[in-house]
């Protein structure tokens, strides 16, 4: 029996779309394959958090410097890396029911995870399924065709009438940004190493089978920052206290931590010496929040062999020259909203029997942070005026339409912490009550003391 | 002669890139055509302009709500919008240089703007060229391929095997994204006409001759509101509206009226009933900064044609039935983060005739509010837990090397508004001094005194 009140993703999915938090993309033309728009409600809430992460990692760190790099970069930045030769899956049609489908996923889930799919050459898992006659989970069919790798960057180029082939890659992560510049921002902002660059920015993946709402989309969001440190020693030590550093943010804006863990990776890159995740519990499972990983010189070195620049640093006290190491931490703004969309989502019994659903998002990343609602409409003009004195302090919604039980619902299902009703005493003496959001219990205030009220809670 | 402290485009890129404003992109892979990445001083300029703009257009709006749509849409909306069918320049190439020009320029240039190019085919394009031996004005070879077609629309694939032809092209243009979401944002925010719907996001546009920095790039950022309205008479009462309030909002972050303009354009789309920019004198001339249009109700009615969902709106109070008229409003984050750079900066003769390069930002959108320098190094650790106490509150710099009044030269060429410099005082009670970056005076102030007077100053 399904629990009650428990978040399952086709709840969440709903809620969003009708309170205006996520919309399908392109919904009008029946959507566009795992494309999702943020509505009125949820772009507040994503700038919200990703205003949060730079504050915390970008602001408050006095050796943390941001970027924000182009998404369309030189080709050779791709090769460097090792996207262009390696960033792929191994695909396979269903042909009777046109699926498409990983194989090294086909087989992991027929062998439940006995077979090291990852030491397969194509060959291999081609053998493996024909052998084992592994079916298409969508129809039952087997009737596959060979194993294609498909490419997971999604290209583009200059030239599109087919003479030339200047392809450019959409780039499929944010982090290369960071390593292209390492030289620029420690150059210009003369940084000492060890130092920081962190980026907020979109990226790309040409999946097949994504899903789960907005947990993996072919485009999203990254919040990464990189932190550059001398050696293999200094390198362990900062993966440690990023470790720290990534949950604590989680825990300061107010997940409870039987949600979350660290997971560290099973196998790792061949350059990687650590690598973890924090795992969040979402209504589908635990699954993966955001990454932290000792990527040792492994990057800048690449891209100074590729590009043929020097990219040593060189100490200013002891004149040593090394390339730094990096501790990457990187995580999704559109998953993180996710997971904050799945954690604060509450349905609580009222007195009476009632049910609301409620948000309880810490106000530093509520969408509004104030509702202005007027008892009744002759109340309009003062509540305007007060709105309007609010709004050049924060996001507020102004709502006059419905019972003030109905508005506070309202706002209780898209996490609005304060609803002020405008009264008649209003009119007498310029207050009015502010109902909290989690509470429920009101008080009367006027402006000002809102104003310096909600600037206090919203601090983050 | 060159004016004295004038500023050149040449000047302003070497000023952005050896102070972390922007850098080339990719720049040690020696770039990619026409991309720049914000640094960590550009990044806080731009990311402080996209707020207050955010703040001006939807958050002090009650009536405004914002969306993000996602850069991926259903091509079915390029069909809808014409940019499938349409969207194209007619281009050459030199087989000389090989330099690539639209044929339209061409002919503009040679008449000197004399022959109504927009009036001709391609044929006659071709044929003007040839008749009048126009000449490459890269290397003054006549030696020209025919006439293409080049579609500015970048355009990419989910099935990257070549076997099929499903197409996703990347948005020219945010505005869609906000007319394929008018029901959702509608129906979800209760919203009565007029209101509006604006979002901040990126756009791309395969243009081949790009250039002036960052004025007209292949990737860039759109900030766009669109307000929808009842009929003709609305429309074009808050086409006027809103020529006022971009206007106003230029002047609001201190630009120069007599370096403004609007130039109403010449050749009207034909659903547009009026179109104008709001012009600026770049070093490079006078130029588009931003637009504002009249669109009728072309938009949502050729969204209802092509998705075949009923965009009507029905008033609440009267049930009259109609799609609503749209006055958009369109700026470049880039393009004014630009004309911020040039409009602010100045090269002062000081008294004993040394120049300062100085930034005079709104304090709004300066990078960082507060320098903390600490006057010699043995007051960092003091210095040190100002800056953790300020950083708190907004973002601000730390520099303990060189001399002070060094130390103030590289604020004020960055546009710091306030410089802080922590003394032997400071030890003994908490004051420190406070340097105005822009009258250069000092007054002594505490943290508390500071972080009053900082946030009253950085209100937009």
């Amino acid at each position: 029996m399904e629990e009650k009140n428990k978040l399952t993703m086709e709840k969440l999915v709903t809620h969003c779309k009708t309170t205006g938090i996520v919309y399908p993309g392109s919904d009008i033309y029946d959507g566009l394959a795992n494309t999702w728009d943020y509505g009125p409600v949820g772009v507040e809430l994503k700038n919200n958090i990703k205003k949060v992460w730079w504050k915390r990692f970008i602001q408050e760190s006095e050796n943390s410097y941001g970027v924000d790099a182009a998404i369309m970069m030189n080709p050779k930045v791709w090769e460097a890396s090792g996207h262009v030769a390696s960033f792929t899956d191994p695909k396979m049609d269903c042909k009777s029911c046109k699926a498409r489908m990983r194989a090294d996923n086909l087989i992991e889930a027929y062998s439940k995870g006995e077979t090291d799919v990852d030491a397969m050459t194509n060959e291999e898992m081609e053998a493996y399924i024909n052998e084992h006659k592994v079916k298409c989970p969508i129809c039952g069919n087997f009737n596959w065709t060979p194993i294609r790798q498909f490419h997971l960057m999604f290209q583009t180029s200059r030239d599109i009438t087919g003479d030339s082939n200047d392809v450019i890659y959409l780039r499929p992560e944010t982090a290369q940004g960071e390593f292209v510049n390492f030289f620029n921002v420690q150059r210009t902002a003369r940084a000492k190493v060890p130092f920081g660059i962190g980026q907020i920015g979109k990226a790309f993946r040409n999946e097949i089978t994504p899903g789960n709402f907005t947990f993996r989309t072919i485009e999203f969001e990254q919040m990464e920052h990189q932190w550059f440190c001398k050696n293999e020693e200094q390198g362990f030590k900062y993966y440690e206290e990023y470790k720290k550093e990534a949950m604590d943010f989680l825990l300061d804006l107010g997940f409870n931590k039987e949600h979350l863990n660290y997971k560290d990776h099973e196998k790792l890159a061949f350059y990687a010496k650590a690598a973890c995740d924090i795992i969040f519990k979402y209504p589908f499972g635990w699954n993966e929040l955001n990454g932290i990983h000792y990527r040792t010189d492994y990057d800048l070195a690449q891209h100074q062999e590729y590009s043929g620049k020097n990219l040593f640093y060189i100490d200013p006290m002891t004149n040593e020259k090394y390339i730094p190491h990096d501790v990457e931490y990187s995580i999704g703004a559109d998953r993180l909203t996710l997971a904050v969309l799945c954690e604060f989502y509450d349905e609580e019994t009222l007195e009476g029997g009632d049910t609301r659903i409620v948000y309880h998002f810490h106000p530093a990343i509520a969408p509004y942070k104030v509702a202005v609602l007027p008892l009744q409409k002759n109340l309009g003009e003062k509540a305007r005026e007060i709105y309007k004195k609010l709004s050049k302090r924060f996001m507020c919604t102004y709502d006059e339409s419905g019972s003030i039980g109905k508005r506070y619902r309202r706002q209780d299902q898209i996490g609005t912490p304060y609803s002020i009703t405008i009264d008649f005493e209003t009119l007498e003496n310029e207050t009015f009550t502010v109902r909290d959001r989690d509470t429920m219990e009101q008080v009367r205030m006027t402006v000002d003391e809102l104003i310096k009220y909600v600037e206090e809670k919203i601090m983050f």
